[in-house]
């Protein structure tokens, strides 16, 4: 099957994003290297507009809209980064975004999408649709659904913070020998691998789920896209997708090369370690890569070049006290 | 009187510290630019190794000890992260680190010290003098004793920050208007008034200390070095300094344009909003900049470039904890 994004699709996502997007910064941690004995880069697109690198992708898409789109406005369904992505987005360009976002949805992500002038139509995971809710409104006001990750656009967007790490390290002259990415729908994933293999061919590229949410684990077990149960629960609100997008399966069915899941304590040590050590706030779906590293689940050849990505920091304090309290010494 | 260190001394010291401190980036945040109407450029040292600016002034004081002086040692006393960006400056040049620190240092900072091999002997900030346990010290082993503040190569050293952050501007072809800094001992501000008058000399540059710890404020108003009472508390461990230091005074009594201090709420509020916004640690002494604006007492001319250094993110998760509480909406 053909792919449905390229490396061109990525690049020029890049050049939309230019001087909007938030150029985030590639920062190593001596202490990191040290425990892991290879040369760890992070990204952390928890410095990203609106915490997340979920603005990347929206942009990307509702910056091609033609006048009258815009005028009609947009509509998401998210538990979060991906509404305050199109909330900010949709603001920059003169757009009305109305989201929909489950109810237990972290309140810090709620009051954020509400801050960026959207509006916002709760619902119930268990018991009702979000795309029929979406499609509603959709169909009743002329506005543009702009899914979470099976988008080319919005994957073309978020591979763009995969294409700036890459440049980032060549202008160090260096080439990524292994890169993590969180992986939920897929969509950063899709992004991230195309604009990763694109440019770097012989890096060898993990998506990494939380184990409650493991479908691309599963996925590429049986060859077919597997859907999980969508009861099961994580503290990675922002990775509860449960089943691999189909355009985004397209993309990562074939360049990465291997799925990994950790489990909830993994994430919470690593989101204490990001604060002690690397003085970062990381939400739990951001740092399920880090995860995998300092739980020895992935293990970087030595002296090697890793490129992590820490996708977002949108956490509520209790969230993140609670971390620090289970892992005072990470 | 002639300043103690030029624009040259700092210069120096970036070419030492080159590849082997942390270039720090230069952050913004469309929620802090849209608060105060004008273009704020963020200096996370807390990203710097040991989570804080120290390592830079300790590093360029050491690395300039011949053979025999590294083999004697080195002494100093700190409040917690002069003591480690020593202990880490002597680890990466095979010295001995000896530090006196006070019994009520945060424990992040005595365990941060003892981890990167340094021996620590504690006392009493009340009953005991650090500069006699020292002295005694450096007498009885022959190690130098190195100033936290008050030493023309730590000043120098940890100018470079400053100098980096008009660099880092000027290749965004910008310019600083307004630059705040915390001031302790300081040796941050004399190194950092120092490279940004000497490069943009029309920049304003402001000191911020907390309002218990007002040494620069009163000495400013006397037109002397003023001593406050030592008994005071501040939830700025690192901005302890009663009193402006000789050398660092002969900087900054001339180059610093105003003194300014925040309140011990407002440091509280800055830390949360750095949390929920900027997705960064700071420690109290390090948010004080930040605070002064957010408080408004320092007010930005509408549009204008303004350059704040956030000096560390050393802090107790149970400190962190209890600004995210104290301020849940900053």
């Amino acid at each position: 099957m053909s792919k449905p994004i390229s490396l061109q699709s990525v690049q020029a996502a890049a050049e939309r994003l230019r001087g909007v997007a938030v150029l985030t910064p590639l920062l190593t941690s001596a202490e990191l290297d040290r425990r892991l004995g290879a040369r760890i880069f992070l990204k952390p697109e928890s410095l990203q507009h609106i915490g997340a690198f979920k603005f990347r992708g929206a942009y990307n898409r509702l910056v091609q809209c033609d006048e009258a789109e815009r005028a009609r406005g947009v509509v998401a369904f998210s538990s979060g980064n991906h509404a305050q992505g199109i909330a900010y987005a949709a603001q920059l360009l003169g757009m009305q975004a109305t989201i929909v976002m489950p109810i237990d949805a972290p309140a810090i992500k709620r009051e954020g999408t509400e801050a960026l002038g959207a509006r916002v139509r709760l619902y119930d995971r268990l018991t009702e649709s979000r795309e029929q809710i979406a499609a509603d409104i959709a169909s009743a006001t002329g506005a543009i659904l702009v899914p979470a990750f099976d988008d080319v656009d919005v994957m073309a967007g978020q591979g763009t913070c995969g294409l700036e790490l890459v440049e980032q390290l060549g202008s160090q002259h260096l080439k990524p020998e292994l890169l993590l990415s969180p992986v939920g729908g897929g969509g950063l994933m899709a992004g991230v691998s195309t604009a990763v293999k694109g440019l770097a061919p012989q890096c060898r590229v993990i998506g990494v789920e939380p184990e409650h949410y493991d479908d691309h684990v599963l996925s590429r077990a049986a060859g077919v896209r597997m859907k999980i149960n969508p009861a099961s629960t994580t503290a990675c609100d922002s990775l509860m997708a449960t089943q691999p997008g189909e355009l985004t399966w397209a993309v990562n069915g074939e360049l990465v090369d291997d799925f990994y899941s950790v489990s909830e304590s993994e994430v919470a040590r690593a989101i204490s370690f990001a604060f002690r050590y690397l003085k970062l706030v990381v939400e739990p779906g951001g740092a399920v890569g880090l995860a995998a590293l300092l739980s020895g689940r992935v293990l970087p050849a030595a002296n090697s070049i890793v490129g992590v990505i820490l996708s977002g920091g949108n956490i509520d304090p209790a969230t993140h006290a609670a971390c620090l309290a289970q892992f005072p010494q990470p």
